[in-house]
């Protein structure tokens, strides 16, 4: 984590960005094009900045008295735009840290994303110039930004949206497109009425990135949550903690993470240099830091738009109201879907509304009101659906008129449970449009489509139950699992590329996770005498660093039922480990007591390059790896989380629960087991490159878990991770 | 299959409905509310028919003259609209019945929907009139009909959508659910310029179904599809026929069916009274025919505007277009998450795109086009993309001007592919609406939202391609298996309630599926000569029309050895099923040669309450079964859908080919008993409930397929099926 002075000084750059009370434009023109429209967007949108054309050429730009360099302006900018060709930005950016300007926004593209060495080269250069000088930079190859509720409109982008300043704006939008957060973001925020507070395309992000100005907005008391366009991140850390912040504020960063599959990392890498990694652990690691990822562009602004309302959701319990049977029971099925409860409605709530409904429409869940949703009584219909103590939640589809959408509004206010409300009727109609602007204007949160809003919904329970859990686990401490770091460092420190099988257990058993009964043995003899302690049947397996894959190189005998067939056994790995590997050193065999019977798990630990240590948990053997039933989470996980994993591996909670009459296996082992790999992960990170182990054996309740093989794989000295760090 | 002179009548009765001369609105008023409403729908909305209020308490209604009842009109009206109390409803039928008028559309509500024993049998009653009488009937409990291009609009809705007809009206829309079809369906719609020429709220649905008025709409060469909201099939044989006719027509049924979980069921089932059937089976039934399932309203519609567009694509490789890099990465993500292919652009079409476009943008796929999308030279490089032999549809988001949409729309009618558009602009600023109506009213596929668009190809692509097989299939005969059909009534006809094991696997080894070897035995001696002849290893099991499950009557002994281990084995189960069973018949033991190495898989075969016998293929074993990995099909199926089935069981088709370098299974084999099994529950649809092969195993390559159990359960004389469709 970076000293706080640093961060408060990067704060100030991009608060200089977003605020400027003056402005230079370096690269002004009156031609169409990038280099024209910044100062026609400043102006019309009625910014109060002092603005500076840079334009060696002409005396004045659009009437406005123009520079021939940014060293020659009479004060030292708030914030110099650049927006000259690629091989003119390192020496205008040079004036601009000569002339001591606060900041600098690059649009100029002729970057990293050209994928050439010169281009490369160039934005290293750029990147050493913002780092050293302490002038940040947000770009190139970007669109700008603006604050909306200081008009300050500093892009060249040919929309911008200045009327949103009407529209309630607590959303912080950070796009790495800039052509998706001024096209489509923009304009579906613009039809539907979500006001943005600051947006901002950070391109390259040569210097500053994504995280960088989230951690800007989430500061702002105004901002209720932060949506994010992301191809790639340039510092997972960073990120990580950026949405710690977000989580611990309770400003949700709502995240569209572009280039999850390979066609689309083609075009991500053509696009912004970023790289992008592995969509099932990014997946994973958003859920448990609360990251709430959405699946297409409305997604992103609505379910942003939806935690301006504050309430939360005690559980995941729905009440559907429609004025139609078949409208409600389409919003039951998207509700079911995503895996809510649409329980039945509480019998003392039926009463009272068949007092008021008679036979007409529907006293159930779902609710079909027919003309009651619009008629005088539905103050009082909502008010009774609203007090049915089994709903966590209401979800209400319906286009009424002014009054529908001011009693929604109202009862919004009072009510202790969140209500979701999906427009069914015109979004242009003018018939339509003064109920609809009502809701808009609200924090009812809103939604267009049945599907969406049961998804959102889904999504604000999640994001409530993980933050409260997070804020609950805070002080906790950790299980007081065995943490034997030295003799982990010191076995590690011995090996060059990793760990045989043994001297892995070793390092697992440094951290409580227990493997079968075993001895290393450097003979045949001493290989008898082993097994006959351990007690027949047991298993052989030969012993070496060098042979990774033992099976695959005959070094593994199973089911040894005694001493005639121990001899035979060693005999013949011996022979084949050699013909396999004829160079490996191979110090001994391992005798191993066998057990089975226990359901076979794998459990494994790697380093993804943009978070860190992961840790994942899969089904064993052919079946489950043809079904890649896996899961992940970043290092370390605490018990809830490691239960979670659990649960999200496919059929695995029917495992361990006894599936048809079978016993129940050791669930609570399995857990801790987890949690003590991570914490190994976690706390060797600098040495542990991976770690293996294949199979974990769950045994019934209360019998525990048992590596059954394991295999450590060391970092190497300089690690892609810190390569890219000091990129 | 009715005979052809029955549909003819019903056909003329629903065109009388369409395209009414004249028509009597029985309970017209000048109230607020649905009897007032419809005459004044008519005349707003420009009806030509001749128009009779009956109301007997008025002379006038809205300045048109009364008539006190249906007899006192002056001529025999083409469709009477009944909007009267519920208890009116059926005098006024009788009336209608006794004017000869030539259908009827009932608006008025109180029949099954009630659940009450007054209501169904009121229905019922209504059914039966409809049906002697030859007058056929709309609703009761619905919302009216539309033929928009014969500006009838027949229905009591607040809101009406005369202003279709400019929007290109092709679209058939059924929907059970009025609110549905009027509110949501009409209002999207309406903004998105989508055209119905048919609209019809079918309600209960005493006598006309949604599947009559579907096969109408099929027949109207105007017509390019069919939209149908549906929350139960009255008759699912019909709904098939439906099925096959729009198929055959080339005029895709894209379907929201409503009702497909439990909650939503519930909804359903106090609304119109519907039977909705188990999804799963009901999704595959859908997929096998061709017919398109969408997920939302929005879908809904723009995927059946999307076949006024009649070029089709030829494969699943995409081309995806932008003008900007994080676009296309997206647009590429979305499909690629659909299971369409995004191929690296042709070396050809790249050099002659980096002509034109220089370092700017990207020329890949996706194909960044920067400003090159809106520019002069956009029609050259969009011709040079579509050029590219490697991609079978193409992509493309924009927002451009009128140039961009007139390019695009004319591109479409020279194009041997597809091209689709994702309209990323506002649907509201003036400044877009000009290009955004352009392609409304063109034949382009349009979405708004990248992940619909996607889904909307994937669907494409499915849907000619099902067409298409089932075309080539047309003409096919059914593979030459054995179908001894005879045998098996031969065997049913002894049965009560189902057949034991060894008669199960006779009636199987009928239609050339084959058991291992085996022999009913009747004694102890008899069966260990049986075991000597087959050779041991054998399996032992006890043989009982009385004891369905076996295992849990500890009546199945597996490997056994030798002769003493059979004798212990018989003794064994006996005792142990006759303590199970006391009061069971135990005609002998089943002694089988002992497989094993295969993979085992379930094959079952059911009777669905609407759709009549469905095979299901699922993978065996515990873990299977806490996968739910499982497929089904409609009876009987051909070698292609058989082949389908296979790939579509999670992890099956890995399994069968040989997955980490076990040896290949013989998939072959494997769909040719699956095609038998379905010929089997086919042929004998009339005679078996439900047959079981659990296991079936399958071998090696080459070494075939063998029924290791199986279970045949007799079809009682009156089924809940035949109960149905007298009902």
């Amino acid at each position: 984590m970076k000293p706080a002075s640093n961060d408060e000084a990067k704060f100030r750059s991009i608060h200089a960005m977003f605020n400027p009370a003056s402005i230079a434009i370096v690269g002004a023109t009156e031609k169409p094009g990038y280099g024209g429209r910044f100062l026609p967007n400043l102006v019309n949108t009625g910014s109060s900045a002092r603005l500076y054309p840079v334009n060696p050429n002409r005396d004045q730009i659009f009437g406005v008295r123009s520079y021939p360099s940014v060293v020659d302006l009479p004060e030292a900018v708030d914030l110099a735009c650049i927006v000259v060709s690629s091989e003119q930005v390192l020496p205008a950016f040079r004036q601009c840290i000569e002339r001591g300007v606060k900041s600098a926004l690059i649009i100029s593209a002729g970057f990293a994303e050209l994928a050439t060495d010169q281009g490369r080269a160039r934005q290293a250069e750029l990147r050493q110039l913002a780092r050293d000088s302490g002038i940040r930079v947000c770009g190139p190859n970007c669109l700008g930004l603006a604050n909306v509720a200081g008009k300050s409109w500093t892009t060249p982008s040919t929309r911008i949206g200045p009327d949103m300043l009407a529209f309630n704006p607590t959303i912080g939008l950070v796009s790495q497109s800039g052509a998706t957060a001024y096209r489509p973001l923009l304009c579906t925020a613009e039809d539907k009425r979500i006001g943005f507070r600051y947006m901002v395309a950070t391109g390259n992000e040569a210097d500053l990135e994504s995280s960088d100005f989230i951690q800007y907005m989430l500061r702002d008391p105004e901002i209720s949550a932060v949506a994010a366009v992301v191809e790639g991140f340039k510092d997972g850390e960073k990120f990580v903690e950026t949405a710690d912040m977000a989580r611990e504020a309770g400003k949700p960063l709502v995240l569209l993470k572009i280039g999850r599959t390979e066609a689309g990392a083609r075009g991500a890498s053509s696009h912004t240099a970023s790289m992008t990694g592995s969509d099932d652990v990014q997946d994973a690691l958003f859920r448990q830091k609360g990251v709430i990822r959405v699946d297409d562009y409305d997604e992103l602004l609505e379910t942003a738009a939806m935690f301006r309302m504050k309430i939360r959701p005690r559980g995941k319990r729905m009440g559907v109201i429609s004025e139609s049977g078949g409208m409600g029971s389409f919003m039951a099925d998207k509700c079911a879907e995503e895996g809510l409860d649409v329980p039945v409605l509480s019998d003392g709530v039926r009463g009272q509304l068949l007092e008021i409904m008679g036979d007409r429409g529907s006293a159930a869940n779902p609710a079909d009101l027919t003309g009651f949703g619009t008629g005088p009584d539905f103050p009082r219909v909502l008010d009774i659906l609203l007090s049915d103590g089994e709903q966590d939640l209401v979800l209400m589809s319906s286009v009424g008129g002014a009054m529908q959408a001011d009693t929604i509004i109202e009862a919004s206010k009072q009510a202790r449970k969140p209500i979701l409300f999906t427009w069914t009727g015109s979004t242009q109609d003018a018939r339509d449009l003064d109920a609809l602007r009502r809701l808009q204007a609200s924090d009812v949160p809103l939604f267009y489509l049945p599907a969406k809003a049961a998804k959102a919904a889904r999504r604000l329970i999640a994001y409530h139950r993980t933050r409260e859990l997070s804020i609950a686990e805070a002080g906790a401490t950790r299980p007081a699992a065995r943490r034997d770091l030295e003799t982990v460092r010191a076995a590690l420190a011995e090996a060059e590329t990793g760990l045989d099988e043994y001297q892995s257990k070793q390092v697992l058993a440094a951290y409580g996770i227990t493997g079968v009964a075993e001895q290393f043995c450097k003979n045949r003899e001493d290989a008898a005498k082993a097994a006959e302690a351990i007690g027949y049947p047991v298993v052989l397996k030969i012993v070496s660093a060098d042979i990774s894959h033992k099976t695959e190189a005959g070094g593994v005998r199973l089911g040894i039922k005694d001493a005639e067939g121990l001899e035979q056994a060693y005999d013949a790995i011996m022979a084949s480990a050699k013909s396999y590997a004829p160079k490996a050193i191979i110090p001994g065999v391992l005798v191993q007591r066998m057990r089975s019977g226990g359901i076979e798990l794998i459990v494994g630990t790697s380093q993804d390059p943009q978070f860190g240590p992961v840790i994942m948990l899969g089904l064993g053997g052919i079946l489950a790896e043809a079904l890649k039933a896996a899961t992940w989470r970043l290092c370390p996980v605490n018990r809830r989380e490691a239960e979670e994993m659990i649960d999200e591996v496919r059929a695995l909670p029917a495992l361990l629960a006894g599936f048809r009459g079978s016993q129940k296996f050791d669930r609570k082992a399995l857990a801790e087991a987890l949690v003590a790999v991570s914490e190994l992960a976690s706390d060797a990170r600098d040495a542990i490159e991976s770690l293996d182990i294949n199979p974990l054996a769950v045994f019934g309740e209360g019998q525990g878990t048992t590596a059954l093989d394991a295999l450590v794989v060391c970092r190497p000295r300089q690690t892609l991770h810190e390569k890219r760090k000091a990129d």
